[in-house]
């Protein structure tokens, strides 16, 4: 043994481990066990809090049923503070996706929280005969409860920065709306003109559909206000005082500031992951409306030259390494791929829910993985499109007018006065002689061209409502 | 032409139809059009319906805004109470895969009232002069608002019959939680051997688990009784009267005893399919927990002499062609491959709400036949277990017994008593000498068999809250 | 019993069966197990008649082997020979997706042909003690091996239709590029405009891209041709002869037409579907690209007043209930959601694929099921997109010169000349000032007009290789 | 501007860089416009690799051509294989999900090899007078062609590493298969009691499964050898020298040592994925088996009491936190885990491939970006499951035994004795007196003990074929 290591023992035998890490045996061998995607538990600091807060939770609750000694309550929770303060994140060093339901990570916290409240009580890591990570810290517990609450905990903070982006995106297109309120332009159908509308309908429409998807996210992230401590290992509570679910649940809302309850059925809540399979859905929402919004935002800007042109993004980059001049519209497309990361994650998270036995799902890591790396994509993603994009959107009114005014879509004003048959003649011929369909109007006397004018008006101006 | 036919006309030329068949030229085009899938809108009663009570509710809208004379709506109405009563769905005839946004499906509906009206009037089918199916029935309508209008109605009723199915389920599993609620037995986590509970709470979990699905569905289905019936072409409410929205939905809400609302943003509800994706996702949280119980069922009944085998699933068919005797769990595997239609469709969804473009979604009837099947054959997939297999499970008491009795998971019920590693050492000696926990115990002298077999029935019973 | 009712029974019971039905207890009870899709096997006459051949391949298979009398081999040949010829699919009830593992399918085939030989033979349907359905057709066999070799050749003879399918779409795009060989576009990247091109150039891409589609589907196609038929219940050829697998190969290539060889691991063939899963990626693969081909048509197509207009599809309905003269892209629209349904199909198989529990994948049904749909509805949705849409697309050859007159692109030209740098601030002085390249490049006295439209000449004309 | 920073100049504006940092500020662009994954390229060395590849072939095919300098050349080559060599990785800083279809990742190769050549030319990086990213490192290039062949050449690296995983598994799977061919045991279908085999058997289907795999994504791989160099922007080559594609690909074959051809139809090939498509299938196919593998490992391990037990796992953590000696199949969970991912993944690509829009795909890079992630993990997930599970895993023989001897499967061997329904008959006798098979056949005086074992003997042993 080198000077500079320590050595744990569990009963698979014994290991050494760097003298003065915090983390221990068993967050040693799983460094071992799962090299796989190069991202830690710290990775995602919510998820490390989140673990802390449970912990701490745990220990008030565990000193409330007398199954757990002051002294050793209080330097518990002293070492969940300073995790939740963020001290010591590097060495929450588990892979995010592991074998085991969680064990890896919460016996990570475990160990983690034991070493930091033995150096604050004078003793050294590993001196686990004083305090102990399953003893003590994990007492009153099981992964399958402590691992399932603090995914909750986790994707209910990530949520919350998410629904921020959102709404600033929201309110981003909105001042848009406002801004091209009176810009008239063509509507489109099926990629064919349809009838006029202005260019602040069509980004009032944007802003909308966001703030319809805060509401629905918003409503799915309530499910996660359920959580299953207390159940430990398979929703009985074996080895939990009585009343523990209660107690914890209590101590965990005052911590996190979330009212949590306890799952009504704890066999249930242990082996579920429905709620996290209706989050990860939700984010495929917002991603499929981002991607829908994101793909118009392209085609409105396509050109310069030889497409729609109505609007023009911001150039924040050459757009081609051979094509000088070009400038492309790459923040969209970036949004439209992280749109696709997330579908494709909530397809993972599917599979994964999907592989529950009996009383667990042990495939909740890689559930986990995928949310937290959606919401957190997304939320970039929303970002960057409103500060680099959307924020600096400038509208073409004078190509937009001139689309408007060589459309055929006006023949639509003419069915109410005509009916749809003429109308549609009169659009054909519009189309076969290559004139307006004003001109055609005109021709063939059904009306003056300033009547004709005066109709037009009066159509688009109606309100549906 | 031959003596049995009439001709219809549109702008694009004429064609012949069976003199007698009650839809036109468009609807005659569409099945030109669309040879795909060999499934008409027939197929889905509740869309033909639906269809119909839309087209009653426009027609008296348009009755109360003065656009449409009081005998062509008395016509219309009639026409549609006709089909509402189910008379003439075989002319629905269209595929329910299309181009055109639903065009051809509008169309035969339009097509179809419009010459049942004919006849009832003395007219023949394609006297159009006299009550037209764009003039007249399609009266202030656009395919963009009846269609989204007429899926949600659809759906919404398919969801009442799915739910009443997902509570017979339930209550199914809630009866056997109830008969079983004696039979100890292992609980199982990550397919290993976990602490006890019984074959009640396993049952009962399902139970709560359909529960919270059925609050669930019927939660997403309350986003499509928001309707942008009204908006016509692209949600701006062209060529509609003042006020339509409102006074049209109030019409429809009577009709189909909904309480439906006209979107707020009728430009954003037009194009917008956020509703309909989380149906399908919501479907697809069914589908998922469904497949995790079958999976449970078919793992508990695995054997019969060599699996768990702790429930026997009632024989409904010969399980082999070649293997006598052999009674396989057919039903929870038909329901699995039903869960994984589902999944398959909520992609397809997916894909079909990604490629709205601009102020539609084009993709609408691939959306509404993957939502319409999916939520028909997990209705029909829940009946055939509740009745099929699970009214009929029948519990192996005495070898859940013998199972529990051999098992090792005991020794968690000494944790508390001797700390964790202690425990664990003594789970380790019974595995390494292939006897039972109480054996080593008493060996240790840690306690006598009787005062273990106390502690254990404490421990079991203990509930945790 | 009803006289018109017979009677049979298995070890589950009695049933009665419609007298002159020719199928007998096993399917009828499937047709009470799985009233789920209303799709029956006889949907798919490539099914009934693949599971025709095989019944016959293994019947003279069984003579060779002697076990099976030469009487009765006959009697069963002669069945399945007008199985083949199409005279008794309708017989073939049952559901398409069923629990199981095909054992119902495969039993509704012992069962028919066991009747039809009887009556042959001057018996009646379900006297069995002198026909068998399972000692007799089913001999040497297990639905184990039967199913998956009726899979492998149903979809074998699908392929076959679907690439002449493709080729004859790719055929058209290829007529078409030689019809658009001398028309000058704007290349697009990004929707930007890029550099100039042919919209032959454009055309022959898209018969390209389905060329290397046919050679994929067809090489992913032959590992369909290794079959376990042999294997029976699990691979190990229990109750089979000696030799049965290879005699009854060869039996069945030359019935079939297809060299299929045994597989050389017969367990693992029993329970693997990785050949499907291929073949299922290889039909998500064609709809991918068809989706993006589709996709094309609508952009290069959109307008027609307002959109890029380059070429215009052929007007097959009218395209709007309200807006008259609306001419809509219905044909690829309705193959986008092909395309869609095909990609959510591949799911399913994914899912399916993925459930195979040790020496058996029991979800084969909903595989089959979704491969089946999938092929047939993209043969469908290439000969409608082809027939009604490709065969009749028109160029715009005025408009797309002078979208290419007008462009920015033309700076790319002087790269080589002046470098990138000089190049893009040529471009943007054009975009600034709202002219054409060539005024730019005049103005600045870098070439003349003439110099410049030489070298743009030049440069579009040059081949890459 | 500080002393340490340099600035650097497009047509967008002025940036400040870090002095010394050797990439440029289209580099420091995407930093700030792509904040997405905290992935940089420079994560996947196979992908640094392969641009210095392509740069480096451009570089001498630029030379072949003359339309490079000899001494640019050979500083450009130099960089390139300074970078091929390792050293400069970190620079390659970029994210890699970025809008812009990888100009980002172009210009970022572009930039760091221009700097490190004007270093080694005695320049300070920036002083692209001399030596310009665009100009010279990317001349005769594209974004368009650089980008997609780099991503070919990744994946073809990693695709050497993952099938030799692949043929480790397989090696170690036919080894254990070898150790366990004597072990008689119960095959199962359906998860019910079929008919024995070996345990060498199903290990040995593990083994051919996987073969069969790398036979398949080696097959698919081949694809990848096609490259679009040369293409430049669209295809059509311009700004490359006549015969450029040929020659580049010559170049690009020796320093890669993978046969590279030009793409037949450039313009096709800059725009499709679908090799990529087709690879990311065969990726997920490798990942569907891999997750049934290791289904099967759990199933065939469950226990240690209560399970079927027929294996045992080896030990690599404690199991619970709560449950003292609990070891859980942590291993092929975490596999079970990556399989998923490695399907969401390729949803991602499906997504992403649909996409694409006329000349080329804007979303390549999270095409890109899958396809590595999925291709490493699978790698490191099988590496894991060979060394930490499958070398060590033990059978239970007599576990085994004990299994077959109770079970009811032997009725299998009566029927060519007896027939079906008498030896369904026997199977359900046993059953429903809980005996053995045997004990059933000698009551009943079929034959004697000896003539029944004899019998069981011989049919287990004669090979299929």
């Amino acid at each position: 043994m080198l000077a500079q290591n320590r050595t744990e023992q569990d009963f698979l035998g014994k290991m050494e481990l760097p003298r003065d890490t915090l983390y221990g045996i068993q967050t040693a061998r799983a460094l071992e066990n799962f090299p796989i995607t190069d991202v830690p538990v710290s990775h995602y600091p919510e998820l490390v809090v989140a673990l802390a807060m449970v912990k701490k939770a745990c220990a008030l609750a565990n000193l409330d049923t007398q199954v757990l000694e002051k002294s050793l309550c209080d330097a518990i929770v002293g070492a969940c503070d300073e995790i939740i303060a963020g001290q010591h994140h590097h060495y929450f060093a588990v892979d995010m996706i592991q074998g085991g339901a969680g064990t890896s990570t919460n016996m990570n916290a475990n160990e983690v929280i034991a070493n930091i409240a033995l150096k604050n009580l004078g003793a050294q890591p590993g001196d686990y005969h004083r305090l102990h990570p399953n003893d003590h810290v994990n007492r009153s517990q099981s992964t399958n409860d402590v691992y399932p609450t603090a995914m909750h905990l986790a994707i209910l903070a990530q949520c919350k920065v998410l629904t921020i982006a959102q709404d600033q995106l929201r309110q981003a297109f909105a001042d848009k709306a406002a801004e091209f309120r009176a810009i008239n332009k063509v509507g489109r159908t099926q990629l064919q003109d349809a009838v006029p509308m202005t260019l602040g309908m069509e980004f009032a429409a944007f802003a909308s559909t966001i703030e319809k998807d805060i509401a629905h996210i918003v409503q799915l992230s309530e499910d996660l206000k359920e959580i299953n401590l207390g159940g430990t290992a398979i929703g009985t509570g074996i080895n939990a005082p009585e009343g523990y679910s209660k107690i914890v649940a209590a101590h965990l809302s005052q911590i996190s500031n979330y009212q949590l309850t306890p799952a009504r059925d704890l066999i249930e809540a242990t082996s579920d992951v429905g709620a996290l399979v209706a989050f990860s859905s939700g984010l495929k929402r917002i991603a499929l409306k981002l991607s829908k919004i994101c793909n118009d935002l392209r085609l409105l800007s396509s050109g310069p030259r030889t497409g729609l042109g109505e609007i023009m993004l911001p150039a924040v980059q050459p757009g081609s390494s051979i094509m000088p001049g070009k400038v492309n519209p790459v923040i969209p497309e970036v949004v439209n791929q992280i749109a696709f990361q997330v579908v494709g994650n909530d397809l993972t998270v599917s599979f994964a829910a999907e592989a529950g036995q009996m009383q667990l799902n042990a495939m909740e890591p890689v559930i986990l993985f995928n949310i937290l790396q959606s919401t957190r994509i997304l939320t970039r993603g929303m970002n960057v499109l409103r500060q680099r994009c959307v924020d600096d959107i400038v509208a073409d009114t004078r190509h937009c007018d001139m689309l408007v005014n060589n459309s055929l879509v006006v023949s639509t004003a003419l069915v109410p006065k005509i009916g749809y048959e003429e109308a549609a003649r009169i659009a054909r011929l519009a189309t076969d002689n290559g004139c307006t369909v004003a001109e055609v109007v005109a021709d063939l006397g059904i009306m003056t061209a300033d009547e004709f004018a005066a109709l037009k008006q009066q159509t688009w101006l109606a309100p549906a409502n």
